[in-house]
């Protein structure tokens, strides 16, 4: 790197760390109060030996690594009561030395058997699984695998993969969700001696006895002069430790001096604590966009027989699917394809991603789009020039509906949020 | 790269090239007709000797490219009629070299003049215009400078800088737009051995003169019957050029045959040439982002004396501004805690990011959501609990209007969308 071959550059070799170094910026953003998280999405790099497995095993992969900063003595999640009867296929360590098959399990059970660690790395494994299956991966070939001793990181005190089953490869590990305890936030604080640790206030002060060395004056005033007042300030920085027997010796300036009685009174007082610093713990779900984006392909696509042909379906979840809606006049005629690119140009600017065919037959364009996955063609016919009406047709059922132009940019954005179902009449 | 230390691995030093190489897959995604293009966004590499300036100069950065192909014969844009009143400040080669200052000028007017080398340049640096200003960079601070004949590539045919003022730095580059001509798919072309053209139809079919041998079957048949077969398919393969006088050699199977008048006659006729295959040229706006968003930070900030206090505010466009809306009960109370925090729900499940905050003063949340650029801010007061309105603030000109809870997200999406005016009754 830089002029001339000097230096070398490195590539990182996964996002987590940059979000470690910026801790005390995160720290200030959440206002010093855990538990707060931040995530981040990138590349990163592992020198491979033989790439291979199409997407699966990349020089250069998509990361994206979320790391949620907890408390070390708490670890539970406020909102873990939402997900506790959510059952999940999983596959303890134990259930996998035994030799035996994963099983269905309510996370709330998995928590309480001592299963998985803690609510808060059993609430992130349950927003994994939210998240795998509503991106499209079917949860019949979705489950958590947890690590055995002999491969879990030494410094983890638990850890699950998303794991998923494809018709190439097997079992894939897509995710990894770990409780990677404090090790990195130490590991950062000793290399660069910046305290990476929050200061957390207890729920009542706590009192406690702080021995202290209180100078007299009167003494000090006269006898040192000019000097008295860094005799002051040197004996009350002493520590307690430093006292031994009666006496005191200081150093000022060079000079030893020895104090006496005369000098100080040693005292002892009630002082009132209001927190302690600690280092939080680290829950990271670690997602291989890559592969995730592969097991959605594959889960999604079938294929059906229909009137003799072979129809090739991509059964994208509406909130995935690159493209929400195809615009198709019936047929390549100027008083059809006017009023689709009216309602392509609506749609668009409702936000919806939306594209215009006219080329090829109606049933070819269907079928077209059936193949990338977009949810819903609008059909715009000759009953459309009579009563600006328009058909809809659904992906999945390939069943239509008739509605009003108007209503169309309203319809398709609920029918993308599964705030309506496609209903036909 | 891999194992051992035998294979250097190299960093991209721009985004285009992969949208080069996918060319054929573009192609036919397009369906084979120019104009089409692609856009990518990733991050690029550069062995800076002296990174400096901030973000202004990176080893590693983020780029945006798009590479539109189009027609070499035909540069003309059906939709730059609709952008040809469009004032810029434009920066021409000519005026750089004679010492004086940019010019207003309209586009249609710059490409008229030859200012601008064509319709389909001067389209895509209006694109860009909108682009930067409609993510909140200053026009007044914005110019398009034309690389003088010194600093333009070799094989371009016309490019120019997007420039922004910068307090610090002065004129810099964010956005190239040049017209690449056909060198990138040419060099491809070159190196792959794969041709990367589109076959282009010609809008008439054009007629031209074939001339064609054609073999006499009733001599070849029963002369060489086998072979016969085999002699009228290399016959048939000759290219003119190897007819020479009256007589014809040709080799079959290792044996040289010579044919006379007696085996074939030659043709002249007339074939129908539908189109023929051209090679693309390319415009290519390239966006550095880093630089970018440095820019519209700077732009965007300003500070104004608001009650003897300095107000920092951060007048990002509705579009850009990380957080919509700020909801904030008006004080630390459970009774509008709870309202609040159900207005908040409500305005994400819409998509609107909003953040929540009811820590410290009113005046002090909004000068902080005014200084991270927040448009909005919802209040929750004890009016809020007699009548289910609320108040909406607005950072620019921190006017308040007062409306109904169940208008809100409707309200803010338009607003956002510009689709209505923040209006004082």
């Amino acid at each position: 790197i830089g002029p001339g071959k000097g230096r070398r550059g490195y590539l990182r070799p996964e996002t987590a760390q940059g979000m470690f170094v910026n801790f005390p910026r995160l720290l200030r953003f959440y206002r010093e109060k855990l538990p707060f998280g931040a995530v981040q999405i990138g590349k990163s790099y592992r020198n491979e030996i033989s790439p291979r497995q199409g997407v699966l095993r990349l020089r250069e992969f998509t990361q994206a690594e979320a790391e949620i900063f907890i408390d070390p003595t708490d670890k539970t999640e406020p909102r873990f009561k939402d997900v506790a009867s959510s059952e999940l296929t999983l596959y303890p360590a134990s259930i996998q030395e035994a030799g035996e098959e994963p099983i269905q399990m309510r996370l709330g059970e998995a928590v309480a058997e001592g299963t998985i660690a803690h609510e808060s790395l059993a609430y992130y494994i349950n927003l994994t699984y939210e998240f795998l299956t509503a991106s499209g991966i079917d949860p019949k070939r979705l489950r958590f695998r947890q690590h055995r001793d002999d491969e879990m990181a030494h410094y983890a005190a638990d850890c699950w993969d998303a794991e998923a089953y494809l018709d190439r490869f097997g079992w894939v590990e897509l995710v990894g969700i770990a409780d990677r305890t404090d090790y990195d936030l130490q590991a950062h604080t000793r290399v660069s001696g910046m305290e990476l640790g929050v200061f957390k206030e207890y729920e009542k002060p706590k009192r406690q006895k702080v021995i202290k060395i209180k100078p007299k004056m009167n003494y000090i005033g006269p006898k040192f002069k000019k000097r008295a007042k860094q005799v002051v300030k040197t004996l009350e920085k002493l520590s307690l430790g430093e006292i031994s027997g009666e006496t005191i010796t200081i150093e000022v300036d060079g000079e030893e001096i020895r104090l006496g009685s005369e000098a100080f009174t040693i005292e002892t007082l009630i002082e009132e604590i209001s927190g302690e610093k600690i280092i939080p713990h680290v829950v990271e779900p670690s997602f291989g966009l890559d592969r995730i984006i592969y097991t959605i392909l594959e889960h999604s696509y079938r294929e059906e027989t229909v009137e003799d042909e072979v129809r090739k379906v991509m059964e994208l979840p509406e909130k995935i699917a690159p493209i929400k809606a195809a615009v198709l006049p019936l047929l390549t005629k100027d008083e059809l394809i006017t009023p689709a690119k009216k309602i392509e140009t609506k749609l668009k600017e409702n936000g919806i991603q939306t594209t215009y065919d006219d080329s090829g037959t109606i049933g070819r364009r269907y079928r077209r789009n059936d193949e990338i996955g977009t949810p819903y063609a609008i059909t715009i016919d000759y009953t459309t020039l009579e009563d600006e009406t328009v058909t809809i047709r659904d992906r999945t059922t390939m069943k239509q509906i008739r509605r009003p132009i108007k209503e169309i940019e309203y319809l398709i954005t609920r029918l993308i949020r599964r705030e309506e179902k496609f209903n036909v009449p």
